[in-house]
């Protein structure tokens, strides 16, 4: 499948960028600056024995599946002036609303509940699903690092869900669990926090997974 | 050690008290109701092949250690009455604040931002941690049942959060992994609802695992 990712020259971006290509997607890796984005796409391409094609935003969004990579607190100014393209499209966010305080990562609470609940209001005619939130960036960007992790999906569009699942479960190492609705965004994206303290406090880089299922 | 199950009469309540039990704690399961405990704690024993002992809450707040595990909506009125008997104790929350929706669990957002939060509130003097939220009951309070799962502890005092520790890793099947302060059992808390929804959408009991720790 075509995969146009928005804001993906961040380590969340290049790591699905990586992984996705070597599942034989075709990868689109956006930027705000296109010229940027073609010197990531270069490098990790390069690093990685893997061919990403890097192109500004408002390119990686006329791929057929798109994923918001960005910085939580620009997700919805990035992907707002987007929404014509994105129209009747399955969008993917990945976006946490996180700070840091001392040594730990704290969630903070989107006025919507969740960023991916955010984005679904300033994006109306798109199908937003939220995934790809605990993963460690530094083993997904690296392909000779071995993975094995649980992803988790939600969305309100079934068929959305389905795709996304989909794609994630094309990726060598990782499940694709749907959960339900976008309402378990929020716990999805917020127990990112618990995640990354785990990390911070453990000195690792720590995978979800879910026994029994 | 010696711990004390406050609302111990329903399923979180009666799977901690069998596996805690079968760990070599003493174990005093209160209710509000003192007989409805003793027959719990009778029929638990019997049945699990266990030594569990019913009682009155404010009898099992005497404790060294104390467990609430009342329903999330009874968990600052049960407690707060036995504030004098809980100072300078270590608490264990196991509440999350969750309502059904459909065939989803969602999480609601207690006004501290945790369950645990307001029980801290309501507790100044003693030490509250937060654990034990994403187990299966059922699969808890069945000893032949094998459970291999990862229980997240977090709580403000560093001591509190060893202690609590300490408990759930003599457990059986059970590996207590320390996360950070009790900013993070809000996102601990929701992502409870998450689990659920899972197990009622997959049909399965799911375990919480963290790999590469």
């Amino acid at each position: 499948m075509q995969i146009g990712i928005v804001g993906g020259t961040g380590p969340a971006g290049r790591g699905l960028a990586a992984r996705a290509a070597r599942a034989g997607h075709q990868v689109l890796l956006g930027s705000r600056d296109a010229e940027r984005a073609v010197a990531v796409a270069e490098g990790l391409s390069a690093a990685q024995s893997v061919s990403v094609a890097g192109c500004a935003n408002a390119d990686a969004v006329e791929a057929e599946l798109v994923v918001a990579a960005t910085p939580w607190d620009a997700l919805v100014s990035t992907m707002q002036p987007l929404a014509t393209s994105l129209e009747g499209k399955v969008v993917v966010s990945m976006a946490n609303a996180l700070v840091k305080e001392g040594r730990e990562m704290v969630a903070v609470y989107p006025a919507r509940g969740s960023m991916a609940a955010q984005l679904q209001a300033a994006l109306p005619r798109s199908y937003v699903t939220a995934a790809l939130h605990h993963l460690p960036a530094a083993k997904m960007e690296d392909l000779t690092s071995e993975l094995e992790a649980d992803v988790l999906v939600c969305g309100d569009s079934a068929d959305a869900r389905a795709v996304t699942c989909e794609v994630i479960s094309s990726i060598d190492g990782l499940r694709a669990i749907e959960v339900g609705s976008l309402a378990q965004a929020g716990p999805i994206e917020a127990f990112t926090a618990v995640c990354i303290t785990i990390n911070i406090r453990h000195k690792v880089h720590s995978t979800l997974r879910l026994g029994g299922i």
